[in-house]
């Protein structure tokens, strides 16, 4: 079959034919992918950008948003059927740990992570997966264009479910900023107006995005790079600060930003990664402040927001892209010229 | 009346002869100080580290560990009366904004903060505070030596409280590590057995302290600078890692050590302050770390902690000094000649 | 001034000329009235069915959903001034009691019950309350019809802020029956969307008020009596049952049909009353069952409520009605003439 | 092999003469009992009193508290070893439903209850059970004497964690009353003074075990029966009542004294059954009570439990019995006549 590998790092991925996987132990499931979803963190990988936290070997088929349907199953599988609609979760977990047990697989001391970790991903006509990743969408799902939210959708449901906490229990109209409005930021916009009662201010520079934010229901945008942010959100909140920054960005000069703009009592929530920040101890005690990491989300979270899809309460833009022009789907993604999110069809 | 001022930054505090203070509002009341506890934050304001923060001007009279008596009440106050013992929580606060309403007084945008923000704190014979500062104590308590559980006792208490949820939730037998065990450190060993059901491992190199800490509870002790932990406690946890690290130090190279002790999912609980650290957003989310914040600790935290002391549960060494020798204790403390915390009294 | 009382119980009110009260203590505040909400507590109060309950005494002024303008402030406050809109929290509260200090304001060991337990209420020209129990309006807000929002309104977001845990963790779909859709049903309707992902299921045989929940967000409408949905609960749920059930009625055989819809695990959030209902214990262990009493709300749930309802997210027909027509006026609320809510002003 | 089993209902279970059960699913694994303890519900079985609640049918060999050796295992187990010490979870589950993803087993839909459900218990020389049902304990552990932890010991840690956060937030000296102290409440007592910084007061007419309580952790003992204890309670919290009441007998009039003795917010926990009670709907919003079931508990209880058990901060006085004396030792298990917990040993 066909899959799109990267072969060097730095170098474009590439269209590879590789033998189709097949099921090993009682647990396996092999996936059709019907659709995979380009993630920047897929073009972190191909720079090498990951290569070190992830021990990564090449050649390594990418694709780790991805939907598709049930196409063999282990011994020990009885929950899902071959020919079901079903969206992966991208966490491969053990099930017995005490991560696991509570729902937190991502912490999985044993997890893999397909399309990142070395073991093949969904950029491909086939996948293996375990039992335990998948969550099966109704009969009649049509998964293609569903594969961006098993780790956009995840990784947003997953941050503004950790912080509504911070924005639900107050009387003083709780403001949360976010930091960006491509894919996640989108999904984020809504979620953040079905989970939380907080006032929503998105911080997007691109007129379109801006103006789809506004569309899901953000109560502000402030049409500002993320990096210039902080002075005109002191000015909307009367000097105050957000009770909430979630950050798309997580790069140059915005975590500094996205520090400065919180409130006494605030929660930083950190989703964008390439950058990073000093803090001071005195600050973080006087201001009192919360920085929450967010890494991905549980399988109950991707089972929620899928019902929450279903239901027509959260969509996403998306762009879809024949499995063979991954190249060119990846370049477009990475010179900004996708609205919405990107998706590869083999 | 006699007051211990800071004078000039940079130099040892004087005392001084300055008028008593009077109840003017309904709900001032004056406290007849019987001690107040010396706080390294009093050393920090002495050298003149918190000028900037808390815009101080001199002449300054410190103390914000105060236990006495009722001396005089407003208008407005019955639910003390003249004569009662008392400990007074730090914190001025207004009592009608969303952060007093929710108990979060430290976050009340009104607050005063005496002893360290230029109000008259409790080196002194007599200080005015508000009603709602005042945790009564039973009749007949002797206040002097309680003073310092007003703000390390309860900074010790709030601390342990926020980190609690992370420590037990789980069945895999997570571990606290405790930075110092000067005597905010004591306090906090003593609550995380209380509080909590983790294994407590406190860092101290002095071997006094590092013995006191184990007979009031922690399961191990590292004879260690905190400086040079990390390791330590990385072997200790079979290369897991602390699932809350509670640090009393937060300067120099501790921070760094703090964040490289952290599990997955783990929590850096900030209480010590004077440096900082930089985080790098890949590993927040790859750990899913939490940083809190901690600043000084709610009211109903310390009418808490106060039963706890007084059912025998929390105890803490002090050393008494007379007012008048307030700036040899201070150097004492800044020396680490006093053996738990130092008291002064008028 | 003219005072809306019950003289004798079971007999209408009358209108009375009564004394103009004033502020006495320094916490007093004075509220000129807007509007007062007439609640079904107002008809059982008449009836003489809260006279053991609440010790009441009479004649007793009626009006505990009170909104207006201050009129007269003590010495010791200084966060409200005279002729700011406000609506008025039903409790007086002490604000040094540990309930108080929590937030917790309905748990004060010695607060008072405004229209309820003797003192005189809103039915009037004038009431006294305190300064804690006001909510500032933004200025120039018009307050007659937002007076229901002080009980009805709050009773819907405690209980509803209570109940949401219940039904935003998982993954399944969960659902939440709401028993009734008169006023404080409308109200949680809404606010059961803003702040759950869950289905909101209404039951509510009366056709017009059924038509205002499904416009207001309700996902399904049962046009049952509540006291026979049970079965069309379950089966709407696949014999699943219910996550939350919140039970608006609260007497008849409608606790014991509520009980019967709940699903494993789920809560039986009580704000209806008049009945009761046994419960077994091998049942409550067996379905892991939470019964929640909702007694009000916190001065926080209070103002976030009335953000959301200045925001537009909120909202409650109301019918009005002149103070001097109130008997008229609650014997059309007793017998189900009023569309929303009905309000009195003077 | 042998098994103790109830062939007839109201008749002492037989030794009778079985199949060895075998592997049969990839995720099964027998275990080879070391001590199944004997629980009141056992008695019930026996007597018929579950017969309904549970479809059993006869034989039914019982038996729901075990610890054992891992004796063979399918062939997708890799998290326990042939060998193994392990103390099994009553509850057999899917692993895959939304209550397994989160951690709540004993709410999977298709769960099994062996030794209760008509699945074979371990009142025999070896059982089969779900590799998701096992707690590895420490090599060279001897597992017989902690099989009542299984059940009895896992309620209590359930019940005590759930209660917590009723009794740790305020400042005021909040009691909780523990109705019982045999071995669940044991167990309870001194997982309270663990987990929470709460006075417990213990209500238990038998005189060996109030001082058992008592060495236990126990602040206070009232050497009542629970059908007599309200007053008593009342009495000791000056008429307050306590914020939580933890119910290990749940019949005759135990509910009943249970509910009065409950403060205002306080929580009503239920662990004990047989019997019921009336709650009223305004008493229920008046004091806003919370009543509470509790179902067996979690995977990852048992575990944190097990790790305290090994720690030593929890223990369970037990006595042996040999599996052939089953009916002899329920017989003195009913009367009373076993102090702590019975276990039998094949």
């Amino acid at each position: 079959m066909r899959a799109v590998q990267v072969v060097e790092f730095g170098r474009p991925p590439v269209v590879a034919e590789v033998p189709e996987p097949v099921v090993q132990g009682p647990d396996d499931v092999v996936v059709r992918i019907a659709g995979a979803g380009i993630c920047r963190t897929d073009l972190h990988i191909v720079e090498g950008g990951l290569e070190a936290a992830f021990q990564q070997r090449l050649p390594l088929t990418l694709g780790h948003e991805n939907a598709g349907w049930v196409e063999a199953v282990g011994t020990g599988v009885s929950h899902v059927a071959v020919g079901d609609p079903v969206i992966v979760h991208p966490a491969v977990t053990c099930g017995f740990c005490d991560a696991c047990r509570r729902g937190m697989d991502m912490h999985c001391g044993t997890w893999r992570f397909p399309g990142v970790d070395g073991w093949a991903g969904g950029y491909a006509e086939l996948m293996v997966t375990s039992a335990r990743a998948l969550v099966k969408l109704a009969q009649g799902t049509e998964p293609a264009t569903l594969a961006p939210f098993a780790d956009a959708g995840l990784t947003a449901m997953h941050a503004v479910r950790r912080l509504a906490p911070f924005v639900s229990g107050g009387g003083v109209g709780a403001t949360v900023v976010c930091l960006g409005a491509g894919g996640v930021g989108q999904i984020a916009v809504q979620l953040l107006k079905i989970l939380t009662p907080a006032t929503v201010v998105v911080v997007e520079p691109d007129s379109v995005r801006a103006e789809t934010a506004r569309t899901l229901g953000a109560d502000a945008v402030l049409p500002l790079p993320a990096e210039q942010a902080a002075d005109a959100v002191l000015d909307l909140t009367g000097g105050r600060g957000a009770q909430a920054v979630l950050d798309l960005v997580g790069e140059g000069a915005v975590p500094e930003q996205a520090m400065r703009m919180l409130a006494k009592g605030a929660v930083y929530s950190i989703v964008g990664y390439g950058g990073g920040v000093r803090i001071e101890h005195l600050d973080m005690i006087n201001r009192e402040l919360t920085l929450l990491g967010n890494q991905i989300g549980t399988h109950a979270e991707l089972s929620e927001l899928m019902r929450l899809v279903a239901a027509g309460r959260v969509s996403l833009a998306t762009e879809v892209f024949p499995l063979d022009a991954a190249a060119e789907a990846m370049a477009a993604v990475g010179e900004g010229k996708v609205a919405g999110r990107a998706v590869l069809v083999p």
